[in-house]
């Protein structure tokens, strides 16, 4: 079989429709010929199904991927993503996105593609503001969203994109008779009451103790317990007590990202889930669902991060924190703030 | 038991020393008075074991927390780590650090101090430019050094920061008879010929394969082979060889960090280790110490982030970096470039 290179595909006569698309669903039919895409060509032309010519030549390996990489930016990379999957046993067809592939079983005018796949270096900063649409894209097809992100030594892996619903079985905490007196102190507020601290620590994990008397709560969860009327805060400084701008501002100043590590909080604790610090492990939290008693603290099952809308995901950092998740057995979500509230895009590690 | 509370001390009287000083080596001994600390005496007060008065009065908990939390910086921080040490059953005092904890089983006037104990909030970055010399400073008393890191909710983690030697047993590779031709695409570089592809890899575990025939190279490999003048790299749109200033320009385009990774990596294959990259755990290199074939990988037995002399650490990205290295049971650390080489930092959690 002979293809021609021309510009950016390479194209085969109508014979390579019978031979090459009906008989392994390489390229796209045209007319009365076959466009195949760079990598498609590479490849075969690797496993021996293809010749290509150029001008008056026929290519040999080395020459057509040398020329293929100067026409197509990232053709290593897509190269070596397509040959995966392909050798993986999978149908695939390039589309909007880098490829679309068929699900085990299915090819091209059997199934429709199951998956999406954007192909992306690991040196190459990947900024929220491209994912979403992404994600948002593939979801309103019904596909699967999947990054497949090749390292500097062209190792693969692949990660699932979707955006999750979370919800929890942990009830609210209900206000106690009067509010609770708590200071706060340099970065920390401090319950100084036994009952009150043991009501707040047993009513949702509130707070962890200083001693048997006191309780400390952490900046977000101090904020939350304030807007729901439950604490009283005052400065170490003053008799008076803060409103919650007061302490927002005060909150902010110490933790830049504050507020909207707040959101976050605040919306995994009104869905029934109790939040904690995920700070072992690199993320603003750790999420259990349920929470029946701090005697029995269960398996948490997220960890989440709260991300601003021009967040700018790095590659390898994404990488660590999706590894380090799925070593203990939690997804890692990122919690992203919008017009609808708090979006979840859960990014998780699979096998093809 | 009676202290007083004089700007940043607890002064107690001469019957102190008896009860406080000889019995659990609570503060310092001067002339006929006992000098404490603010989370010493905070302590003592705590376990009921000392009434602190101000003015006329006497301070309940409450009030002296509050009142030593103005008066020092990071009081809650230190106190917390304080107890915690206490509780454990360590001997600690005050120093030009945070703490000197002593050993098991022994205390002031019976051994010396074992470590150095450091304070941080999780909050407050870490420039490696204060972190060193303190590495520094214990070192040279042969004291152990400890960061004791306070999260937002008050847990804590202690880590052990030490430098180290690193020193692997696989041989320095050979060069091949003649150069071995490659090509610099995008930003990986492209062995053509088998029989090359194979030397490298199998030597020393260099790049990835491409396929049965062709071999893969990362930036640095490339530029290390290069400099031992084992393989020749073309540009894709040129006949013309590259040095290795032209090399290193190039990869730097790419990479930013490039001649920083670079420098570690010479240093690690220079020192019998075989680095490859690190990128699924989110740093540049996992490092085997001997590989004797590529047909069986052994375990990876370190991490190796190389940073600036100007990196600041944020302490919940080490956090996470340390507990994923631990999860895969690899030790973390960190290369800094200096006038003398690269010194290898290890930071690992421990338990006290």
């Amino acid at each position: 079989m002979i293809g021609r290179l021309m510009q950016d595909r390479v194209i085969s006569g109508k014979q390579a429709i019978n031979e090459l698309y009906r008989n392994g669903y390489y390229g796209r039919p045209k007319d009365d010929s076959l466009e195949l895409t760079l990598v498609e060509a590479a490849y075969l032309l690797y496993k021996n199904k293809l010749d290509i010519e150029l001008d008056d030549g026929v290519l040999g390996f080395e020459d057509f991927f040398t020329e293929a990489a100067k026409r197509q930016q990232y053709f290593e990379l897509k190269y070596i993503v397509y040959k995966d999957l392909r050798e993986r046993g999978f149908y695939v067809q390039s589309g909007v996105t880098d490829f679309r592939v068929y699900p085990r079983g299915g090819h091209p005018g059997k199934t429709p593609a199951k998956s999406f796949v954007y192909v992306r270096s690991e040196r190459i900063p990947m900024p929220l503001s491209d994912l979403l649409p992404s994600v948002n894209a593939a979801e309103n097809v019904r596909k699967q969203m999947i990054l497949a992100i090749v390292d500097e030594e062209s190792d693969l892996t692949y990660y699932e994109v979707k955006k999750v619903k979370v919800k929890g079985k942990t009830k609210l905490i209900n206000p106690a008779q009067d509010e609770i007196r708590t200071t706060l102190l340099e970065d920390r507020v401090i319950v100084w009451d036994s009952e009150s601290s043991q009501y707040l620590h047993g009513n949702g994990f509130y707070g962890k103790p200083l001693d048997n008397e006191r309780l400390q709560l952490s900046l977000v969860e101090s904020a939350y317990l304030l807007e729901l009327g439950l604490i009283d805060i005052q400065k170490s400084d003053s008799e008076e007590s803060m409103d919650l701008n007061d302490f927002s501002s005060v909150a902010s100043s110490i933790e830049p990202d504050f507020m909207r590590k707040y959101m976050a909080y605040n919306d995994l604790r009104n869905s029934g889930l109790v939040p904690k610090t995920g700070f072992k492990f690199g993320t603003h939290f750790r999420v259990y669902a349920e929470m029946v008693s701090v005697d029995k603290i269960p398996h948490s099952e997220y960890l989440i991060h709260s991300i601003a809308t021009d967040h700018v995901f790095m590659l390898p950092v994404m990488s660590r924190a999706i590894r380090l998740a799925n070593s203990v057995r939690k997804r890692m979500l990122y919690a992203i703030e919008d017009r609808d509230g708090i979006t979840y895009v859960d990014i998780g590690r699979i096998k093809m």
